[in-house]
């Protein structure tokens, strides 16, 4: 809290001081015109508890004042409702008369910003790991007053990598086709070492100073809108770093799990459904931490609710933000995880806001969706999950035998399943992530199958999210370390590589192959918008051959053949994408699958261009994924 | 149906002559007072479809006709609802006047039999290959004009067990502490070879004389209830036997799928569910054929559906049945099974029903349970489906090592995701069955595992089911075919054997222990029914360690100590049972289990009724699983 120093002036911020002592205020602005015009303010001042509090000339009404365990938390909550945008004045008076005010600042809200368009399926997200992609600016590689220093020896070190590096660097992302940009947490994480990889929060409302400042951070958003690609916030709903100031003055007893003391989660996540859970499961995998440096919040305290769902919503009016992705997503209290979906979507009815439940279990997963059929009463707006299951089903596919049950019979099965869930078009697709083993070394380093898995993941129903590298096969080879996983990527410090994936120096020829298969599918994605928000159609796997359609929700009753090169979705209207994963040599007449090319007469090979009619049989070679546009 | 001769003279049996040729009739009798008061007759004779029909002298109203296109079939509707019990004529008149005449019985219905109760949570089912377990009359070993003699050499062929074999042995069963038999199909099967499984069909309405005859079934459901022991039928809607009259005299173009040709199923249960499915392969689940052998019903025609519907209500009357076990259950037409059992459980509210679903995704097989929450409307009145998922998940805990993701958790995580279910305590749970490796064999032959499967299927959530042989250890060593899983039972022939599981004679000390373990867990499920009827409280496996409860839906106030022998459920009322797997040696204080020991103050061992206080530390050998009563 301590950074809210007078160095700084961004607009979003506020510097409040008084005659005697200063004053924090989160969030540390607000705005007028908000779906819930309540405001609730976490003030921080020395023995603020009891202090009264009063508004000076505005419409804004006080409605609520509540203290907790410390003398230095005060909560207030502000009516914004008849009020205008502007500086509102508040006055504290201790108990000895003494006065303090602060101003606060209500703002106009962007155009636009409640009806914001959320990420979907259209799209395609490129996941970064801040630290690891490009340093862009050396002079914030360290910073004083933080200790754990950029030292690129260590796997767990920070490297450099910042905002400014992302910036430098998005027309590469955009070349590459991404419409989204998720990075990984860039709050604040002053934490005495291994602080590279942001899950530990020290300040909510503050950009690491490593990554940047809160500036920086708006002008990346700023220049990706530019391009055509939205951002996606990486929250920490669950837990903080130790180091957050909540530890050193701590606003209520209830603040933390376990009575601020460590006691490890028990991460069965399935004690939440299971009927037969004994409550100390519950309590278990609710309460505990991950790990001792990681301080487990208790959002049953209605203030610390607040405070999470408000930080939310400032990040995403603040930064314009096109979606959220939330970290560990059950883990928290699962009232609060309802309370916050709902409050989010509330604001913003057309956000994007994405779970990360790691299981593997689709009746897990789907529960927590929105508009999935649940067996309880409980109320979730989650739109989107990651799609966990998936992922482990397409490195069973590849890496198993074909039979009657494994192969791509782990797919189908897997898609079949989607009846559990609300929404499985909006569902979050990867091939990996930042917390486990790159695909290619997944998949035994075999171009062939990262092929295939890639293939079917930029074109299966869902939204394809692409960890950085992952279209230079980046590997981890004999490692499962994070720092390994998370490895620099070539070209984000040039000086000390002669390989560079921007400008494709030094990359081998599969590197080059696969990063421009990448740029195809994704291309084939702008192309077709309305296929790949559309319907998913596949067939049984049979015989090591599993092929699947994608078409526009309703197709419409006639299609035009276009001729331009830039069709636009009215003149791919009548296209289907078809997509044929195989494992042996086959030969298959194209009439095998009439009930999906009955109306259509030639189709084009995407690799190449080249051309067939649907009554002809296509020679697939062995291991090999081949995506066609029915005309 | 040339069976119904008149050398049949079972009351619940008719047989029609007229003047000019024979007459059958299905089902061969009826009951008046029946929840839906109509019954289709199938009528089957020489030229009747033509025919006018009247009813001559009853109550009986004649509500429908329909002639299909074989010109030997009619379908005639009767409504009963103002019948009373006895015989009604009908009277066919062909298009050249002549005149042929039936008798046909409406019966009284048994008292109570509307609302008998099927088997429940309180029972243990006994499954028997009855070919396979005693042969208890050896004159019907071969039967004239049945192809499929007696051969003990053949691993398919019929060894000669039969229902009078099951009846001399009942006592065996009853001693066990089983409450159910469930007796793979015992209805005709005129198959050329391999006929001894029992599913292919040939008559609905007939025993296979080599098993004995329809009387002897219900003399056997008679000796078996004497008992305390309930039959359930193993029933066949989805196909036929190729040698069934219907494949000579078709009574409809629609009657058998595919146009009577065989083509087979993609066993690809998932297509039924799967939003993305292809219609073809819906098809090509539903109309495919197991093997060439057994004709797939299309029971989407109605007469077919009448047929099948009405089959299984004069069996649960004639026979007096406490449930149907329904073979491949999600293969016949959907909307049909919505009907059947719609129907059945109209007629019979509380009888059993346990669907067949091979699918270890319980999202596939909660789906056709009654109650469970489903994405669409379909509408299922099955009250129990086969918890393959479970098996499946018991041999994985048990031969897998332990860690994060594997071992018991795979049991725990299966059990957690009850939500799906509309009733998981009326699942059929089961360490094995007639179609799979025996359990023994499936660990590896390690009587420990045994001990702990058995230990935990007999104590879960659910209704135990037991393959014959299982509580002797009968195992299937270095092959999978049926008939080896499905071996002779020791003692079923004894003249070929010195082993004799009835008398103990020749029983390893491994056996003899079993067998005694088996008793003692099904005596503990006769002690304590409101336990195993009620709720399960397990605890996430830790460390090796998995432990859970069973205890009454609501426990009483307060409870009473017994010091009599034989506890009613009033006695045992307070107690809970606890059972612990472990896999290494461990000392575990009871206090662990406080949220469910707290109100209890000792504990009786069942293996020897050794007792604990619940303060005391327990300790557990390796591999073992230990059962306790909590008073």
């Amino acid at each position: 809290m301590a950074l809210f120093t007078s160095a700084l002036t961004l607009p979003v911020f506020n510097c409040y001081s008084s005659q005697e002592s200063s004053i924090d205020v989160y969030p540390p602005n607000w705005w007028v015109g908000m779906h819930d015009s309540n405001v609730e303010l976490m003030i921080y001042g020395d023995d603020i508890a009891d202090d009264t509090v009063t508004i000076v000339n505005s419409d804004v009404v006080l409605r609520e004042k509540h203290a907790l365990e410390s003398a230095n938390y005060l909560f207030v909550t502000l009516d914004t409702s008849k009020a205008k945008a502007g500086d509102v004045k508040l006055r504290f008076v201790d108990t000895d008369g003494s006065t303090r005010d602060i101003s606060y600042s209500l703002q106009k809200r962007r155009d636009g910003s409640a009806l914001r368009k959320g990420f979907g399926p259209r799209d395609a997200i490129y996941l970064i790991a801040p630290d690891r992609f490009v340093n862009g600016d050396k002079d914030n590689d360290d910073v004083e007053g933080f200790i754990d220093k950029a030292d690129r020896s260590l796997k767990g070190g920070r490297h450099g990598g910042d905002i400014e590096g992302i910036i430098q660097h998005l027309d590469y992302i955009e070349a590459l086709g991404f419409t989204q940009l998720w990075s990984m947490p860039l709050l604040e994480n002053a934490m005495d070492t291994y602080s590279y990889h942001g899950y530990s929060t020290t300040d909510y409302y503050q950009i690491d100073p490593r990554y940047g400042t809160n500036e920086d951070f708006l002008m990346l958003s700023r220049a990706a809108n530019k391009r055509g690609i939205g951002v996606i916030m990486d929250m920490v709903l669950n837990h903080i770093g130790s180091n957050h100031k909540w530890m050193e003055d701590t606003p209520s007893n209830d603040w933390i799990n376990n009575n601020s003391k460590f006691i490890g989660t028990t991460h069965k996540r399935e004690s939440l459904h299971d009927p037969h859970a004994i409550k100390s499961d519950i309590k278990g995998f609710s309460d505990g931490w991950f790990v001792p440096t990681m301080p487990d919040l208790n959002q049953r305290n209605p203030h610390l609710a607040n405070y999470l769902i408000q930080n939310a919503i400032w990040w995403v009016e603040s930064a314009n933000l096109s979606g959220i992705r939330v970290d560990t997503y059950s883990y928290p209290d699962k009232a609060f995880l309802s309370d916050w979906t709902n409050r989010l979507i509330s604001e913003y009815p057309n956000l994007n806001i994405v779970g990360e439940e790691w299981s593997v279990n689709p009746a897990i997963t789907a529960y927590w969706q929105a508009g999935s059929k649940r067996h309880d009463d409980y109320d979730s707006a989650l739109p989107s999950v990651m799609d966990f299951p998936l992922q482990a089903a397409v490195i069973k596919a590849l890496t198993n035998e074909e039979s009657w049950n494994s192969g791509f019979i782990s797919i189908y099965e897997t898609l079949a399943t989607d009846f559990l869930y609300g929404d499985p078009n909006n569902l979050v697709i990867f091939p990996d992530n930042h917390d486990m083993s790159r695909i290619y070394t997944q998949l035994g380093h075999d171009v062939e199958k990262w092929n295939m898995a890639m293939s079917l993941l930029l074109t299966t129903r869902g939204i394809p999210q692409v960890f950085y590298g992952t279209e230079i096969l980046m590997q981890n080879e004999g490692s499962e370390d994070h720092g390994i996983i998370r490895s620099d990527f070539p070209g984000g410090w040039p000086s000390d590589s002669k390989k560079n994936a921007f400008t494709g120096e030094g990359l081998t020829t599969d590197e080059r192959w696969a990063q421009q298969r990448i740029k195809q599918l994704l291309q084939l994605r702008k192309t077709h918008p309305l296929q790949f928000e559309g319907s998913l159609k596949h067939y049984a796997p049979t015989d090591g051959v599993y092929t699947f359609f994608r078409e526009p929700i309703s197709t419409p009753e006639g299609k035009k053949n276009s001729k331009v090169n830039a069709p636009t979705p009215n003149e791919t209207r009548g296209d289907k994408i078809m997509v044929i994963l195989n494992k042996e040599p086959v030969d298959i007449p194209l009439t095998t699958y009439d009930e999906m090319l009955s109306s259509h007469k030639t189709l084009t090979r995407v690799s190449d261009g080249k051309s067939y009619k649907t009554t002809d049989t296509i020679s697939l070679p062995a291991m090999s994924a081949t995506v066609y546009i029915a005309h």
